[in-house]
This record gives structure tokens, sequence and C-alpha cells, in this order.
């Protein structure tokens, strides 16, 4: 078989599949994999749906597994967009529509090049692509119930690429060997309310949130380490709500967002945040509310056998050598990681989630191949398994 | 003629003059002085009626003014109320209604007290009552109407006292010879959104707020003067309504409210208020905007000929020597103190724009009796300008 991976990507950019909707996506990969001999399983939780495809025997050799999901952002203004996003437009090589990048023509790319490889020349081993419908919303029945399955069935991946766009600009230019973590603190100071005329006879929170939150931005986490960008801490929001200027309030509230590397850890870090609170509610007399919620653990698959097989895969299809990167928000990875060495590389991440998000056809066609010789040389010589 | 100042203030508190309603008030009273030889004038502006009764001839001798409001804050909770807050019951020993304290019983008792006065024992000079229906509003239109009125037609007093509530417990407790100043600022930064993920791209103007509001929460503004407390800066409120956790907002905005003594100015905490923002949008390179509102200025009339002779009268009639108090919120006395020598003196505060706001029915005859002997030892001897 030889599959079109411009014409499955339009395919399924026709599918309106807005997370939590499936809207058809899974269920034509799902009839392609299995005519192409893939075993098939919807392992859907939670009101999601998932797919699981496995070309080869379970537990027969190597296997290499591929990542992604067809769920999309919603369309936002729809009247702004100049093509309809899920018509799958073509003009001046352009596709147009909503999850054009991110990420279904990514997904169309590997499951063209997987038929393609496996139907041509049966590996000794197995293929499997992992395919989520939750990976925009809160991703808790999405690639994690997928692993959650494969756990129980004794399912498993020797290596895995993630197939999320991760080129800012040129095809080949970045692939990530991990990321950042990710986690938000709300932080909420209480006092006593009184009039602004007698702040002694208050206990006025602001001026405890001001410290507190001065302290914590100038906090310099680290410099960055050998793989990763420094570590961030952003104040995004602080809110009092009180619209009496002769009052003093009783409670304050402030957010903070934090991007680690691989110097802490969500636990690390919540210690650093409650030790600053704790000496806040020390000095002032305040108390505190402290609610955390982890995104993701920051991982690395560090350079090695996978990154250099994808790397020289790059390098021969595009003439560029992708640089290995840990920058970027989250992605699934995050949960593969715990599973089998990841890495994750894309496509050009062209108006991802914005209005008249399109993607080059020319360079689906690459990604495909990208994507084929990835196969091949995984499945040429002695068995890898990269752990 | 002899004015019960129960009734009178029994008839005031019937009057439903909810700022800026004049609700009957003011024509009670011009009706009632009228008849007692006053000279009245309605001074209304700007929506508001104002009355100034004058008892005797323009510029003829010494001028002793008393300066006071009918106009009272809303009933607030309804149902909460034991009696009807315009049905002026009495019981126990108590007037209920809103205005009870602040400050209808205090208008009533120096109109009772005045028309008394004048004629029993004509004085060799002139009794001005100089009432507001704008005191507990916005008071663009009220004292200051008066003033201006005055000032327009050569009218003026030698000294004035405003009857506004001022002991906190006891009758005779507390007089008021000057307020702290009160100005309130709106502080808006803006630097320039971006992902939280990346700090560097955007310019978040959370921490530069954190930062100057720590500063000017931490700043001494002094540790009080002569006859004031120290002045105070209470941050108020903190604000961005920022809810997407992984956004930098633009924009991010603070109150703050400040009480000042006579070791300031409003213009001079202005500009100690800007050269920290100037240094904090030099530091942090964002972009400030600055709104400020003064309230008043800060005032006294130094303890003097005027104050004793309150002080003799509140003594004589209380036993009780009168605290010369700087404290609490703002009074029309901030205007009056630059016409003349000006002092505060009224009765004790219950439940001031509170439900079940109530006076004491023996307050109100005591208090017209200190109004009455206040009058007396005005007149009585040499001619007291005060100034
Ligand atoms: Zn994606
Ligand atoms: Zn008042």
């Amino acid at each position: 078989m030889s599959v079109d991976p411009v014409a499955l990507t339009a395919d399924l950019v026709r599918c309106p599949s807005v997370t939590p909707t499936e809207g058809g996506a899974l269920v034509l990969l799902e009839a392609l994999l299995s005519e192409a001999g893939f075993t098939c399983t919807r392992v859907d939780r939670g009101g999601v749906a998932n797919l699981y495809a496995r070309w080869g025997a379970k537990g027969h050799g190597r296997t290499f597994g591929f990542n992604g999901h067809t769920d999309v952002v919603p369309v936002g203004d729809l009247a702004a967009w100049t093509h309809d996003p899920f018509g799958a437009v073509i003009e001046d090589g352009w596709l147009y529509g909503r999850g054009a990048t991110d990420m279904k023509s990514g997904v169309a790319a590997f499951a063209a090049a997987a038929v393609d490889y496996v139907t041509a020349t049966p590996p000794d081993g197995a293929v499997v692509l992992a395919i989520t419908g939750d990976e925009e919303g809160d991703a808790l029945h999405g690639t994690t119930a997928l692993l959650d399955w494969m756990d129980a069935e004794g399912e498993r991946l020797d290596a895995c690429l993630v197939g999320e766009p991760t080129s800012p600009d040129h095809m080949g230019q970045m692939m990530k060997i991990g990321r950042r973590g990710s986690m938000t603190v709300w932080i909420t100071l209480r006092g006593r309310q009184g009039h602004a005329a007698y702040p002694d006879r208050a206990l006025n929170p602001l001026p405890a949130m001001a410290h507190l939150m001065a302290r914590l931005s100038d906090h310099v986490l680290d410099t960055g380490t050998e793989h990763f960008d420094a570590s961030t801490l952003a104040v995004v929001t602080m809110d009092t709500g009180n619209a009496a200027t002769n009052v003093i309030p009783a409670e304050t509230r402030a957010t903070v967002n934090i991007r680690f590397n691989d110097a802490h850890t969500s636990d690390s870090l919540r210690e650093l945040v409650q030790a600053e609170i704790d000496r806040i509610t020390r000095d002032h007399g305040v108390t505190a509310e402290m609610e955390v919620k982890v995104s993701g653990e920051s991982f690395i698959t560090p350079p090695g056998p996978l990154s250099e097989l994808v790397s020289a895969a790059v390098q021969t299809e595009t003439n560029r050598v992708p640089e290995m990167s840990t920058t970027g928000g989250t992605s699934d990875a995050r949960f593969v990681k715990s599973h089998c060495p990841v890495v994750e590389f894309g496509l050009v991440g062209h108006r991802m989630h914005a209005v008249d998000e399109r993607v080059r056809v020319e360079q689906i066609h690459q990604l495909k191949a990208i994507y084929g010789r990835i196969l091949r040389d995984y499945f040429a010589g002695e068995p890898k398994t990269f752990r």
C-alpha cells in the first residue's frame, strides 16, 4: 500500500474533532490501519476516544511506537478565518484548517509511513500507533488511558516518537528530547478587615502579598542545566476585588506559574514556595492557603541512540541538523517518558491554535519520508531497546 | 421662644432626606428659624439644597457660626431595623432613626440653642447656621456651595463649630480640632503580554507592582506630629483579572489610600508616590499611570481661645475635659477651615451609618445646653475673632 499523507490529513481535518469529540477521525484511522493489517483497539475512557493500533505480534521482537492526537482546539473567531476551518482547502501550497499543523498532519504522516513500511517490508518486530482524542483538554483520559491499558494488557514499546510540531520556522530545525515541568500555585492570604484610616486596627494582607510576590519573582531558581533552559517563575495574577477605597480588605489572592528543569521537582518547588509563605505569615501575622496543580514534572531522554536515530533521518531528508531542545510547553511525551525513551519531532508549528492554522503540503510529504526512514533505520541491524 | 431639641430631632428624622434629597428637613428648619427672626437664604447648587440662616445684621459685630448637615446615608438593610428608620420612635430613652446621631440631633441642638439664645438675650453680633444637604455624598455642592455664596455676598464668620458626633463612648469625651487629610491613588502598570513559559519574551508588570506596593507599604511617612497621629498608607486593592495561568498579563492595577497629618500635603505625597513609581518603571521597564483623588488636606485649629471656649462649656455641662483630637475620617470642617477657625463637638456616635442608628434623648438636651453656653460665653466680654 502507499498512503497519500496529504489526502489523509485533509480527510482528518474534515472531521470536526474538537476536544473531547471524536468527530470521525479515529474511526477513519481505524479503518485504514485495520485494512493494512494492524490490530486496532479502541481504548475509550471518561468520555474520550483513543485508538491503539499494533502491527506485528505482541511481545515479539522490538517495538517502535508513534504517539499523537486527533483532537483539536476550538475554532475561535470563525469570521476571521479565510477558509472553512474544517474544509481542508489547499491554496498556494498550503492546506488550511484547524489541526492542520497541530497535529492531524503529524498523525497522517506517521500513519502513512507506518502503513507503507509494514506492507512493503514487514519488519521483525512491531509498530504501534497510540493516538489520543484528549491532548488539548485536561489530558486525564488520553495518552494516560492508553498507557494504563497497555500496562494492563502487557503491551509495551521500546522507543516512542511523538509527532507534535517541533520546529519554530524551518522543517528539520528542531526536535525535543525533553520538556520542562509545569506547575501552578494559587495563594490566598487572609488578615482582618478594617477602616483604611486605622490600619493598626486591621490586618492588611496586601503588603504581605506584595512582599511575597516580590520575593518569589526575584528568586533565581537556577541558571539552566546541561539540557535545559533556566527554570522560570511567573506571577500571572494578583486579585483582591475591593472596590471601597476606605476599607482594608480581609483577603487577597495571587497565582504563580512555574516552568522548571531537572534541577527541581514539583515537590522541591512546593517546599520552596511554602517556605516563603511561612516567612511571610510569620513576619506579617496573616494566614495563608496554598493550592498546587502539577501539569507535569520535567523529563529528559538524554542525547543517545534514539535521538541520534531521529536526527540522522532528519538530516538525510532535510539537510538540517535538528537542535535537541527542551523548550516549549507540555506535551503527552510527559506521560510516555515513564514507559520508554521518547523524543518528539514534527512539522513547523504555523499558527497552532490560531485563526487560519495551515501547513505546507510539501512538508507533510517530507515528514512522512522522515518517519519512514526512522522506521527502516530502527529495524535495521541489531535489536534496539534504547533503555 | 424655647425649642425642644428632641421634638425637633424627631421632626427632622421623619424627613426622608437621603443624600441628595432635601426631604423637607431644610424647609422645616427655615420655617422655624424665620419665625425666630433669622434671615434665611436657600443656597441650592448642582441639585443640592443648602440653607444659610443669619440672626443679626451682616457685618455688625462678631459672628459665630454653626455648621451641620441634614442629609443622611441610605437605610441599608431595612429588614434588620427594629424600628422604622424614619419613624423617630423613642424607646427606653433612645430615639431611633437614620440620622439620629449623624447628625439631625446635632442640627436640632444648635438650632434650638440658637433660637433660645437670640430670642432671650439678643447679642451684639450675629449667629449663623450654615446647614447643608450634601455632606454624605460627594460634597461638591454642600458646605462648599455655602462658603462660595458667602464669599460672593460678603458674609463671614469669626469662628465656627461643626456639630458632628465627636465622642466614641461618653458625652463630652472628645472634641476635634483638626483632621488628617485623605487621598486615594490609583496606579496602573503596563508591560507586554506573553506566554508564562517564556517570561523573557514578555514584560510582566506584576513583579513591578509587587515591589512598588511592598516599598510603599513599608514606607514610614512619619511617627505623628504635635497634634496628629502618624500618617498611614494602606494598599486597599491589587487587581489583574487574568484567568489564564499560562499567560503573563500586560497590565495590573492597585489602589492606595493615604491618611496624612500636617507633616505632608497631598502634593508632597503625590511626589513621593510618583518618585517610587519612577524608580519602579526605571528598574522594571514597565510604564505607569497614576490617578489621584484628594478628599481633603489635613487641617488644624491649634489649641487656643476657640477650643478653650468649647472645652470650658463641655466641662461645665458634663464634668468631662474633652480630649482635643484630630482622629477620624473627613468632615466639612475641612472646607470651613479656609474661612475661619473651626472646631467640632457633638454627640456620641452610636451606630452612625449602621442599622438601628440611635441617640440618647438626654444627650440631645445636654448638647443643646452646651451649645447655648458656648453662645453665651462667646458673646460675653470683649469681641473675639480667634484669628
Ligand atoms: Zn498538539
Ligand atoms: Zn455627619
